[in-house]
């Protein structure tokens, strides 16, 4: 079995990224430039911008942390989008969700031009991505994408099921491995709330992508021998023995299917570190502007 | 076996819409106003697009054709698509593809308004579809999910295997049948060139949407005993008895699982008519302006 080191290919991309990003500027380039808005006191939030902005800094971006409290009203955070809509020195920027219930949060990714779209979920980039063309793609879904090309994992005419169909990855990496393209070419199954038989097409996949957020829902024998699985699920269960009185689960019982599976992403430290990473490349692709002009 | 009419259906539909629009124009409104482009002197496109005008007439429509000769440029087709999103009494409009060779087609698309988008060909519509949000729909697809909803055909839970990964028909419409809606929630697997076991696939699948442009392609052992079969595929294949030597076939070999299916949509007069009326609809719903403003 070998493991889908996301933690240490995380790494090395960010290197890759910080010696372009250096020969960019070397040679009279701009800085890429990222910012991030985040609005209220969710702790989980605040953690996963302050590791993008770390991320940023690791790989010698510029980055702007744009905080708001809680009480903003929609019409003054869509003004701080607008503004960073037109400010030129900014490459892209992300809107960390959730936000508070007072704000529409679709209203505000419709606001986010979607030339600095780097999250990618303006329906512009959505749809662009569905119809094959060049665009921003979702940091999860790119973050497995990348993952698998980097291990030299052949997805084509393989049979793939991907469980769970949220708008951020298991709709879009369904869309992706579907496609034409390297990492693509596979036979797509999108499993969901409604599936029958989920586990009996499961157990006949070569790939398994579990983004359904429910605690080692994937067992033994729901894998095929040799399989490939690609674990989203990042859950805390109670566990008295660990510091902070729980540790984290991905969604697919790791210790249960690891010798039945050929490659697999641990959790922590396989898909999470990728999606961080994902976000770095959508951004320099912004700022040499290989998408859009 | 039930024959999913699409011929009956359209015309039960236009008239509906008739009478939606002499409501909307006796009660003040604007008449629904569609435009079409037709580049060259493609038989084919003439024909497709002689029947949009016809149904726009029989549903009391507005319309207008655009002929545009085969050496027109690129700028000056953009300049035509220019003044068409800016004609105020225009509420949607479609280029009628393929468009001559020197022609970006993806440029032109690009340049269509999203708004008078009524064709769903846009990434802005592309997108919104694919993320759950109102849209535009593409013809084929939407026309599909009609003539399935009208016949009370049930697609929650249920398998089902589409056949084709076009930008048209078999990657919008397996996107649509998986999303959480009343016609959707169904488990779908895309097939495609690359996939391995399909006949097996089909087999097992509950309803199957065929989309592959190869004439009589689903057989009787590809196809499970009461599954729906919805065949999107238009072949000529050479017929001396034909009048024209050459007759229409699907990609479905009806003779031949017609008994082994509970419904299946006959070619022609299934899937076909179900698309120029589901453009009808589309029209409609930009007049109304029910999804943008």
């Amino acid at each position: 079995m070998t493991l889908l080191d996301g933690k240490g290919l995380s790494k090395t991309i960010k290197a890759e990224i910080a010696n372009e990003v250096e020969r960019l500027v070397a040679s009279g380039g701009k800085r890429p430039h990222l910012a991030a808005v985040l609005v209220g006191d969710d702790p989980a939030s605040h953690v996963y911008v302050r590791n993008k902005v770390r991320s940023c800094e690791q790989s010698g971006f510029e980055s702007t942390l744009v905080q708001k409290p809680d009480d903003i009203s929609e019409e003054e955070l869509l003004r701080v989008i607008d503004g960073l809509n037109r400010d030129e020195d900014i490459d892209g920027f992300i809107v960390q969700l959730p936000l508070p219930k007072h704000i529409d949060a679709e209203k505000v990714t419709l606001a986010i031009d979607h030339r600095k779209d780097v999250d990618g979920f303006h329906p512009m980039n959505f749809g662009r991505m569905a119809l094959g063309l060049s665009s921003y793609v979702p940091a999860t879904p790119l973050g497995i994408l990348t993952l698998l090309e980097r291990h030299g994992v052949e997805t084509s005419g393989k049979s793939c099921a991907v469980i769970g169909r949220s708008n951020i990855v298991g709709t879009p990496i369904s869309i992706l491995l579907s496609r034409k393209a390297k990492i693509g070419n596979a036979t797509v199954t999108l499993l969901h709330s409604r599936s029958q038989n989920a586990d009996e097409i499961l157990a006949a996949s070569d790939i398994i992508v579990a983004a359904i957020g429910i605690p080692n829902y994937v067992k033994a024998h729901m894998v095929k021998e040799g399989a490939v699985i690609v674990d989203v699920g990042i859950n805390r269960v109670d566990d008295a023995s660990a510091k902070r009185g729980y540790r984290l689960v991905g969604d697919v019982d790791f210790e249960a299917v690891k010798d039945k599976c050929s490659c697999i992403t641990p959790v922590p430290g396989g898909v999470g570190p990728m999606t961080v990473t994902a976000l770095l490349m959508n951004t320099l692709r912004a700022a040499k502007e290989e998408i859009y002009h």
